[in-house]
């Protein structure tokens, strides 16, 4: 182990971080885009200078990921999430269902494997929450109808994600999917979110009159990082998502006295990590698949492109499967197009079981850049930035978008 | 790489950290004491939780000490260092022979080899700056001129350290040392330190004002860092040590405009990697050395009890070699005495050379234990807490207690 290398690797992806998000935002763009490119650019197949597969480097970007989702948990409204949920619940379910089938049925007419497919097809599922959540928050739009309605089925999202993914990891280890094996585990997914909230609400402020006790600077804020880390763990040991456990952490500090300092010394801590993060997502991608001359390449073309038309659509159009809102539903479509880090677990589970072979690999992760890198600019697009003060509580507005008559 | 598993140590290591530190604050002692306590608890010998010789947690641990003393380089005027820089010199060069001549002299009356003696004495010579560091600023005593003349003896103890540590080496391992290679190793550490703060004081100013160009929230704070990280790697890759390089980041960026707005944002950072460090110091203890039923350590206490007394005696008396300062000399002894890390490092030599056997490495871990835990409740006794608002400048005072006529 050579600490004085991770050193220099950890203050370049700060510095390319810092210099791609200044580059970003000049041109008006969401500074997490800036990150995205900076991470191609030190990654494996263009620089050589951070390595995606590195496990320490790995773990930072973990912890980057477990701030993050801390972070928005702790600027969510829970009883606008609930508020919206119904919103969000047929939003995730079109928005997973919808892809899986168009992405199958690609995959079909390729002349590709039904087991291929299958895979191909969950490849799309899953959005990233960590991406859209960063974007809202960058462009002060966090609080918005649309935003909470994304965030909620984002969350959803995940949470079959998981589901999904331990079914396709099943099947293609060449083994039996049960009914009562993908029952348990959703239940496990959704049980340790409710049962997290419920009983957090009951634990959460005994716990904190305790750690009040403690009279040294910055315990608020490592309690609540403790908090983070520790929801994230039993989330993982549970068999959830750890982003699961760290949302959830949020969600239950929030209404807490102690919020608004938390707040503030956890973001030291994201702009350290939560770039570290995005750059490993950015680092993750072979650029050399993009090579028009490399005749191997016209097949991922083919693949990758017809992917993600079915990806961009599917997702699109799941933001009008909730018809009754009244808000901008284009902005709920293109809120869940990015599928980030978790579509690439999906393509590395299928290369890793042998379904895909490395040109099919290749074509999921064109998926995955594609439509994590358009998202932020249509985004933005849409939503024009709030840079001035904290983005407008629009609480009463939200009620009169999804109640109509 | 299970990164569950590592966020629930990060969280156990924390709210252990604040656990004892609070413990020990409320017995009248510097929290540094209690995290230390919560290391030797958390560490292999007592439940097992922390594994001291975990390469990924060696990593947070140095960069929490990276951070660590890049926050004191920050709190260090550079003029008051010069200031006291003959006494400081003094202090580190007499705190280095005395402890290496009794250490000797008491391994050989023990009846110990040449070779065996000379690793023995080298293991009294450097002061664990961090320990001390972090007992003057909890404190809040920081800017003192005894903690200034231990803060300068201890940054010039590290450097000689170094300088022995290359030579007990390459001794060791039955090396020829020659005088050339001792001094090229000297002036290797020497120079950095001088060039860097020459350099970066020319370096620093243009550099600052491009890093204001970027509009990102937390760049003054996450600039400040890579340079730390920088610094730290080139000192490191120059043949130094680490925190030489950190110490020198801060010591270039207190002058600087966003000096305030830089040290709370890296305090938030502090808060989280900082206890990591001193956990881990405390997890290498065995406290299986420490039962007096096992035959086996009978040895063992009795050499390290012999190098004990060396250390604590060698240390202490060079606080008096600055005969001409009118301060208090028992601080500037007492703050000497804490080996920590760097002890530690010297008896890992010894041991994977083949100098040291099982106890005699035991012995050096109870010399770097015993000098660790004394420090702080000592310094505390003489040195009242202040703790309201930061310490008084007694920057005349200074003058005053050093220019004597």
């Amino acid at each position: 182990m050579d600490v004085t290398r991770y050193l220099l690797t950890l203050a370049a992806i700060l510095a390319a971080a810092k210099l791609f998000g200044e580059a970003a935002r000049r041109i008006g763009q969401p500074a997490v885009l800036g990150e995205l490119v900076a991470g191609v650019v030190l990654g494996t197949s263009v620089t050589g200078l951070v390595d995606a597969g590195n496990e320490i480097l790995h773990l930072f970007a973990e912890i980057g990921l477990v701030i993050l989702l801390f972070e928005i948990g702790l600027e969510t409204d829970l009883s606008a999430l609930v508020r919206v949920g119904g919103l969000s619940t047929v939003v995730a379910t079109v928005g997973v269902a919808l892809p899986f089938a168009l992405g199958y049925l690609v995959c079909r007419l390729l002349g590709l494997d039904n087991i291929v497919a299958v895979v191909g097809g969950a490849t799309l599922t899953a959005t990233s929450v960590g991406i859209t959540a960063r974007v809202l928050s960058d462009l002060g739009r966090l609080h918005e109808p649309e935003s909470q309605i994304i965030l909620g089925a984002a969350v959803l999202d995940d949470i079959i994600g998981l589901v999904i993914l331990s079914v396709v990891a099943g099947l293609s280890q060449g083994e039996q999917v049960s009914v009562l094996g993908v029952a348990r585990t959703t239940a496990i997914a959704f049980g340790f979110l409710a049962a997290t909230l419920v009983l957090g609400r009951r634990l959460v402020p005994p716990v904190i009159r305790m750690a009040q006790q403690v009279d040294l600077p910055g315990t608020p804020t490592m309690f609540a990082l403790m908090m983070a880390f520790s929801l994230a763990w039993l989330a993982g040991a549970a068999g959830s998502a750890l982003i699961i456990g760290a949302f959830a952490a949020g969600l239950l500090l929030r209404s807490t006295p102690k919020a608004e300092e938390v707040q503030r010394g956890i973001a030291h801590l994201g702009y350290f990590f939560v770039p570290i993060f995005f750059v490993s997502v950015g680092a993750a991608v072979d650029v050399s698949v993009f090579d028009p001359l490399d005749p191997e390449n016209r097949e991922t073309f083919l693949v990758g492109g017809s992917l993600i038309v079915a990806a961009v659509v599917g997702k699109f159009l799941a933001g009008y499967a909730a018809f009754w809102f009244k808000g901008d539903k284009r902005i709920i479509g293109v809120g869940m197009i990015p599928r980030g880090e978790v579509g690439l677990i999906f393509a590395q589970t299928g290369l890793a079981s042998g379904v895909f072979d490395h040109r099919l690999f290749s074509a999921a992760t064109l998926v995955v850049m594609v439509t994590t890198f358009m998202a932020p600019p249509l985004l933005k697009l849409l939503l024009p930035s709030v840079r001035t003060g904290p983005a407008p509580q629009r609480a009463d507005g939200v009620e009169e978008l999804i109640h109509e008559p």
